[in-house]
């Protein structure tokens, strides 16, 4: 099953995606609907769902985050491919470098829930907040059935499925603060989506992942490199922590980031950052300044 | 006005309290009352508010922590007393500390919102999980008005009050993973109560900090000699990320902590740990090792 949130009549709707993605089955579910996805997660709700209405065309529709809203910070893992674990060591920005690029556990922080947008919303640019601005590609899992003390062997029957997230992050912020909760939750600071896929529909330990920056492919991997596995991150998250329906663990990114290069690619105004993740889908979203409209620099920069 | 968030009759309330702490009036709010002192919050209900209905007896009543269920992960300062900065930085579990003891800027981490408990319920220790389990006594503060890019001058008129939170932590794990969020975020890590006192009644900036282990007085401190006062904590936070009325920020926890001590004082099962804040109240929880009930640790060390 593949899900998306969208708008619809001024209200959030929630539907299952045809094969093709050419058209959307909405779920009749009221108020709940402006949970998105996760009122579906959260009801176990599946495709043969007789909540599920009549078939509308995708075209013209504007998609939504497939959970708009998480119900608490994102869970994100740190370093988590080798070849990035060194550029990160290397850059001069990870405030953890000194115990070694390469962690001997997960290394695990959070977004706040409010940080997530939508496919083709604005990755925004404060100048007076943050100068080093990164992209970060990754796989995102949502658990479906929630636990505790969840051994490895049984984590897959605990994820519901997977979607796409941008971890853009303040380098100068993150390493300031030691602690990356700062660097990582800035406003506007998650996209995610397009849809949320269900496990059964993909290899999650064998998807490509690919970022480009105004079509420059910067990040070209696989998550079958990931240093701690996903069955190992929700042993490691709930051994001591009760996971509930509808989490969300960013799995880490891989080499490539704009720290990695020298001098450092940031974004900036009026860059575009593409992923497309195999299986899954195409996450893309313009980076516009703050205050500043997308003609209005494009304007003066004719003029200069 | 001080709230305090209770159960009664099957279904959890939230009313304002006499000064003397005798009486309450619950509010009227229906099914909001299920989140506590957060519906007061978010609808800005003050002592005069005609949902207010008639005081009952507080004898007897069962607290719940007063926001039961923060709508997302709780903000929390670390070493942001000198003193403890340099005891936690000379105990071997701080992985920040190659960048000195005294942080430059705030140090921020989160908690889960599901770790908070309400007084008197007990911290659970899981030895499969930790074997190095500590308290921390802290000033909560609770903001009431919203807002990004708050300037030091006008933060307090963001402040609705304060409460106490102890800021347990798996010292183990807050090493192990780097990052703070899993060690400190673990199930029953975060006792709040009993009461949310508006700002209006206590001075935030002189509030002692008192804790006591077993009885014994281990932290006596004031919120004066904080390294980063409420103020900045405020102004660094909402720089780039919005703050939301409801959101909880732990201000950092003074000298006196069990990794202080040598050998370190950890928590056990059967301890009882009491923090007093001047002004706001007492905060008592008594410490339980999962699947263990409190009876059968006594016997068995009656038998030993």
């Amino acid at each position: 099953m593949r899900i998306a949130t969208f708008r619809s009549g001024g209200r959030r709707r929630v539907g299952s995606l045809s094969p093709d993605g050419k058209t959307i089955r909405p779920f009749d579910l009221g108020a709940a609907e402006e949970l998105g996805a996760l009122a579906v997660i959260e009801r176990g709700l599946r495709a043969d769902s007789p909540s599920l209405g009549a078939s509308i065309p995708t075209a013209g529709l504007v998609f939504d985050a497939p959970i708009p809203r998480p119900r608490r910070n994102i869970f994100c893992v740190g370093k988590n491919y080798h070849e990035h674990a060194h550029e990160f060591a290397k850059s001069g920005f990870d405030s953890s470098a000194a115990s070694g690029a390469v962690p001997e556990a997960p290394i695990v922080f959070t977004k706040v829930p409010e940080c997530v947008i939508a496919p083709g919303a604005a990755i925004e640019i404060d100048p007076a907040a943050s100068t080093a601005i990164d992209y970060e590609a990754e796989l995102a899992i949502v658990i479906g059935k929630g636990g505790r003390g969840i051994k490895k062997v049984d984590a897959l029957k605990h994820v519901w499925g997977c979607t796409i997230v941008n971890d853009v992050t303040a380098r100068d912020l993150q390493a300031k603060y030691k602690q990356w909760d700062i660097g990582k939750s800035q406003d506007t600071f998650c996209p995610m989506g397009p849809v949320l896929v269900s496990a059964d529909e993909v290899d999650i330990a064998n998807i490509d992942v690919k970022c480009w920056v105004n079509g420059e492919l910067r990040q070209d991997s696989n998550t079958s490199l990931l240093i701690f596995d996903i069955p190992t991150l929700i042993e490691t998250i709930s051994a001591g922590i009760t996971l509930y329906p509808g989490d969300i663990i960013a799995t880490g990114t891989p080499v490539g980031v704009g720290i990695g290069f020298n001098p450092p690619k940031y974004l900036k105004h009026g860059d575009t950052v593409k992923i497309a993740l195999s299986g899954i889908g195409v996450l893309e979203n313009p980076v516009r300044q703050r205050g500043v409209s997308a003609d209005a620099k494009i304007a003066a920069e004719a003029r200069a």
